[in-house]
């Protein structure tokens, strides 16, 4: 955590210093993915325009080109690789929002509200076929082995989230496996200091959902809640919960038996026991292990960027 | 069509020499598919094995096992790649059942009918990963580039079916770019003289979607009638069709109002205006076309049970 608590005592860890770094790559990755979802089936750019245009961070890929950066690659291979990640990151969004009956995505309607169901599914498998393709182009069977492998253990991971959902016996190891798969193992295929900050990230994200702060910038709570998913904040008040409480987290969780006014006693829950706190604490620890594994390079300006990366992931509100 | 006809002449064309020919490979086929579809996560292989042991024909693995042997191969690595294949087409079955909303496939519950529709989604993501894993674990840059591609053109096909649905202005020259792109970019990519053999099996698929004999096969008919798929047996009976006759198509198709005997009128007017013959005709000339490919190999036991199976796709009542 030092390192997390070093850049606090100076200023609000950012993503800017890495999209300024990267900014000219960025934009070929950018030109590339609008290049390689092209088809003459107009339906597939239409649609794969409106997720990745939808406003992402271009987390995983900025991983990518930060780290090529960082070990002094000079070559032009990253680019593709780095949209690739994407690709397959998009795809998995588009399958989620389907299985997850998703409305809104980053404060847009998401693709199965605006075409239904069945156009995302197959437009998520058309991506994730186009992501394999630029693999291929670029030749390598390891870098083909690892992102194949993390893609199944990606959709094994959502696979075991629909099985924790609905279950306060969850334990907490469950669902770190969940996280560790559906989100950490994408992060750490797009470099390999991603694990810990993909698991930091994806604490974050499962925080959000309940922050109230998080309203304020316009996104959307609840949807975990709603869906019944077990995640760290819930774990945790539930465990520090007295009997009339965890009737209520069972109630809503797995009896998904929930009346209008629950998301609000769930947050006063998970506030009076500290569960937001606990997981962003936590989070904060796996952020600085990511910062830790960067301490084998030299200092200089791609580390800093990636430093101030990790900490944004903990330290964002959106 | 010759070819055909010779071996009519002689008996029902059928995929038993084939089957005899290939049972030792195809049962290592099984062997690994059931092996690599295993996961700690329960609900993948439970899910997985409900549609693997589906009662398939298994007609992809064993058009790459059986040309493997025409062309005289003798290692073992035709195993793990007919096992990819026939995974690609499991995760493609997997999600068109979700996407058309399918409740029986083969006589037997469909996946999303007995899990719902979250499931089968994420578990074919997991088969289409695995079979890009076993592609990988190959080795051949060449074969992931093949299999790759024919993944993005399926899924393209698929969105391109779904755009023509509901639409009787649809042209012969978009039906067959679907039935190209959702069947026969597969089976050209098990085998180089799949492709014009997936032609002609999709085009007897669909007609025995209105095929009356067909349901005392026990097989359900009227799938594609329901969801607004324009078929060449629809295309043939429509431009064959007198004003009133059209009206019923774009009622029951266009605005997908259909009423209790809908189905059986359909029938009746694709009999009257020979469209199930004519489809079968055009299926039969692909056939021939790919027998006809065949010929370039010596004679043999190979050839023999290869061109019976091509015969077989016509002949099939099932």
């Amino acid at each position: 955590m030092a390192g997390v608590d070093r850049l606090d005592a100076i200023r609000k860890p950012s993503l800017d210093p890495l999209c300024r770094l990267l900014s000219s790559e960025l934009e070929r990755v950018n030109q590339l993915i609008v290049q390689r979802m092209q088809s003459p089936v107009a339906l597939i750019p239409q649609l794969a325009g409106h997720i990745v245009a939808g406003g992402g961070k271009r987390l995983r890929p900025m991983l990518t080109l930060g780290c090529a950066r960082l070990c002094g690659y000079r070559g032009g291979r990253h680019i593709a690789l780095a949209a690739a990640v994407e690709f397959i990151h998009t795809a998995t969004l588009l399958h989620d929002d389907v299985v997850d009956a998703s409305d809104l995505r980053r404060g847009r309607d998401t693709a199965n509200a605006v075409w239904g169901n069945k156009p995302p599914i197959l437009v998520g498998d058309f991506l994730f076929s186009r992501s394999f393709e630029l693999m291929v182009a670029d030749g390598s069977l390891r870098i083909l082995e690892i992102l194949s492998h993390a893609s199944s253990v990606i959709a094994e991971g959502e696979v075991l989230q629909l099985m924790t959902a609905n279950d306060t016996r969850t334990s907490e190891a469950a669902y770190l496996a969940v996280i560790q798969a559906k989100t950490a193992e994408l992060f750490a295929a797009a470099s390999r200091i991603g694990r810990n900050l993909g698991i930091a990230f994806q604490l974050v994200d499962d925080m959000l959902d309940f922050s109230a702060h998080a309203t304020e910038l316009g996104k959307s709570i609840g949807n975990d809640f709603r869906d019944g998913k077990v995640t760290l904040p819930v774990l945790v008040a539930f465990a520090r919960g007295d009997k009339g409480e965890r009737a209520f987290w069972r109630r809503t969780i797995e009896e998904q038996d929930q009346r209008a006014g629950d998301l609000q006693r769930a947050i006063e829950l998970l506030e009076r026991h500290g569960a937001l706190a606990e997981t962003l604490s936590r989070a904060r620890s796996y952020a600085a292990t990511a910062i830790d594994g960067l301490s084998i390079f030299r200092d200089g300006i791609e580390r800093r960027a990636l430093i101030d990366a990790a900490g944004f992931a903990t330290e964002r509100g959106f």
